[in-house]
């Protein structure tokens, strides 16, 4: 019953034929045997679960009925530690829950545990291991969530994203990461990164899934996942790193574009303006810059507890002038102008979700870029499992859409993945 | 000496004429004399002011060598509690520093105390007076913040903008206040309200001290306020409330757009395009729709501890459909081009810098809108002290720049307060 999506066990719930305990207790054995090998918990209290459970099966009703959710380890929570993975916040209980966490809770769900984030959802890794091979990264940041939703743990969780960290992850692990439009979702209780474009972003194994989950957190009524839309205009951008992408995501790229068209898509070849052939660097200048301030506190009071590689990168993030700074938010400015008018000629953009397969070993969580492009842009995006690679580990293919036009790029993800 | 303005005290303290000891210590004893009246002060611990002090004595150097600082309650410090005048957070000391406070810190600055806030900086006043008239109210949210400022407590205070709580207050106790461009200040370790608006800001009695404290914050050195500035070309924008702001403001900017004139600027009449008459029911669409979302915590497991004010707020917030918020966030993106592309004939708009002067009571703390319209569109704004109203009050001018062009908006304002 743990392999249940949340929308099925929200309505076996709601028809009485399950109860929430029972769905959190099988979440728990299979943490119990699996999270030896994946490590994708760096907090779990099974008594304060199950606690919840039943008091979720006795309120009933709400959109996430008894539904348990994980959280990264980078958002508050009143009734567990918020770690970050950084010594600095190891074992420390904030005052409060994330309002992210405290919609769920709303609604009526069962927060899980903690899941593990690289420090600070920066680049220093923690102990996950990928699910489909535990010698290989599960991706970062957000690299617990990803790892618990792939393997069965928990059908739901948060993770953030700020270069990469929702949907890579997702697509190393095999599931379905979704990034909304920037500023549709709190960020309140959430360790900021980069103001600019830190997103609060959603994981879980079926698309009416992101749906129901994204209802949550917006408080509102869960749009249901449009299954009539028509044959859709995809924009097939290969975005200005396509030659850094490996062979087997190229081909399965390719292959998909091919695929889609002969289901009745239209599928356009486009690319960026040459003027933003470089947006990466903006992207690199935004959050350098404003990453050096925000960890202020950090890096003044507990710089011997910062991890090399942050250090590393603030230090370096030193020489990035304010002109630059702000010539980089002006593009990024003229950057969502531009990605937005692509949509007058497509209803949705397909890339990659990652240069290839997850990389081998736990120091390295892979390259962000094919997703930092989005997070700037503020666009919503999805990642799809879409097979494996040479090395038998998932692939995904990401779709981008329009801003605030989420419940639409729900639907043509849909439409998509109902063809792969 | 406590009425040295902060970048006199750097200097004295550079020259070794003034240690940051006797400073703070001459300020204490202003705030011993005065604040049973004007309340500014939620938090002060004179002992570990002092010991700061010593410390910044000790160390030499620094952006604000010994300048001690005022930090409204609803940004964290990691050795005095953060209440953020909720019953909720009362005596709560945070794990960390605020970026801000830490900048402050970095920059050898003495964190004073905490400065009252209405709650969560929203509507619900804190205790604080007017220092012009304890039977007035100072403004808020930054209440405290400019009522210590004006009182000669402290040279300088952080307060923070989602409608007009920096600006306001600053006006109605005759100090400086500046809001900066949208994103350039760390929000970390902030109490968020609504994300797509929230801006740290900064309140002083000179510009050379705004400018001082800017630096300290973007951890950049300070850019000295230029002197030398030609003669501006002022819009005067009254914007679509002119009619609601009270006749000694209609006649005071009236006034000085002609005494600016006589002076030897262009003064242009300006307004906003007609699409834009209605600009302040999208900042409110997009605060109510946020602050619904971002209080879910507050609302969910302490709603007896939440102010009646601030519960109605939210619940008749629950009214803003997602579409109208995306309607509205739209709407400001192409409400800041149309700001920015006021400034191709002019270099500074100016406007009031609330209706009137501060109201009486400690129950209201004013009308923001004159305030929100460029909370919203992200610009630089200063309001500079020019003179007192029909009661004697302080009344402020706005001086609205372009985005990202705050140093030369702090030129222009010196050339305005030059000729007030």
């Amino acid at each position: 019953m743990r392999a249940l999506s949340a929308s099925e066990a929200a309505a076996a719930i709601e028809a009485g034929t399950l109860t929430s305990e029972k769905l959190v207790q099988a979440c728990l054995d299979r943490i119990a045997e699996r999270d030896g090998t994946v490590k994708a918990w760096v907090h779990l209290d099974p008594a304060l679960a199950l606690k919840q459970a039943r008091a979720a099966d006795a309120a009933k009703g709400g959109v996430l009925r008894g539904i348990p959710v994980g959280v990264k380890d980078i958002i508050d929570t009143y009734d567990m530690p918020t770690g970050h993975n950084s010594p600095i916040f190891e074992g420390k209980v904030p005052f409060g829950d994330a309002a992210c966490v405290a919609l769920c809770r709303t609604a009526n769900a069962v927060i899980l545990g903690k899941t593990v984030t690289t420090e600070f959802a920066n680049r220093h890794p923690g102990p996950t291991t990928n699910p489909h091979d535990p010698a290989h990264t599960p991706g970062g940041s957000s690299s617990g969530s990803a790892a618990a939703v792939a393997d069965g743990h928990v059908p739901l969780a948060f993770g953030t994203q700020t270069g990469g960290s929702v949907i890579r992850p997702a697509a190393y692990c095999g599931v379905i990461g979704y990034k909304p439009t920037f500023g549709d979702f709190s960020r309140v209780g959430i360790k900021m990164q980069c103001h600019s474009v830190d997103t609060l972003g959603l994981m879980a194994r079926t698309l009416d899934d992101i749906a129901l989950f994204r209802g949550a957190v917006l408080a509102l009524p869960p749009v249901p996942v449009a299954r009539d839309v028509a044959a859709p205009r995809i924009g097939f951008l290969r975005t200005p790193i396509w030659d850094e992408a490996e062979d087997d995501t190229k081909a399965l790229l390719e292959k998909t574009a091919a695929q889609l068209s002969a289901a009745g898509a239209t599928v356009l070849d486009m690319a960026f303006g040459r003027a933003f052939n470089d947006i990466l660097d903006d992207h690199g200048a935004i959050t350098g810059w404003e990453s050096r301030r925000n960890y202020a506190d950090e890096r003044l009071r507990n710089p011997d507890k910062v991890s090399a590689e942050l250090m590393a990168i603030l230090t370096r993030s030193e020489s990035i002038s304010l002109e630059r700074y702000v010539a980089a938010q002006r593009k990024a400015v003229a950057f969502r102008e531009h990605v937005d008018s692509l949509f007058d000629k497509v209803d949705v953009l397909l890339c990659p979700s990652a240069p290839g397969e997850a990389p081998k070993g736990q120091e390295f969580t892979g390259d962000p870029r094919f997703n930092s492009i989005w997070t700037l842009a503020g666009t919503p995006c999805v990642t799809l499992p879409a097979g494996t690679g040479d090395m038998g580990l998932p692939l995904g293919i990401q779709l981008v859409g329009l801003r605030h036009e989420d419940d639409r790029l729900l639907g043509t993800a849909a439409w998509v993945a109902a063809r792969l």
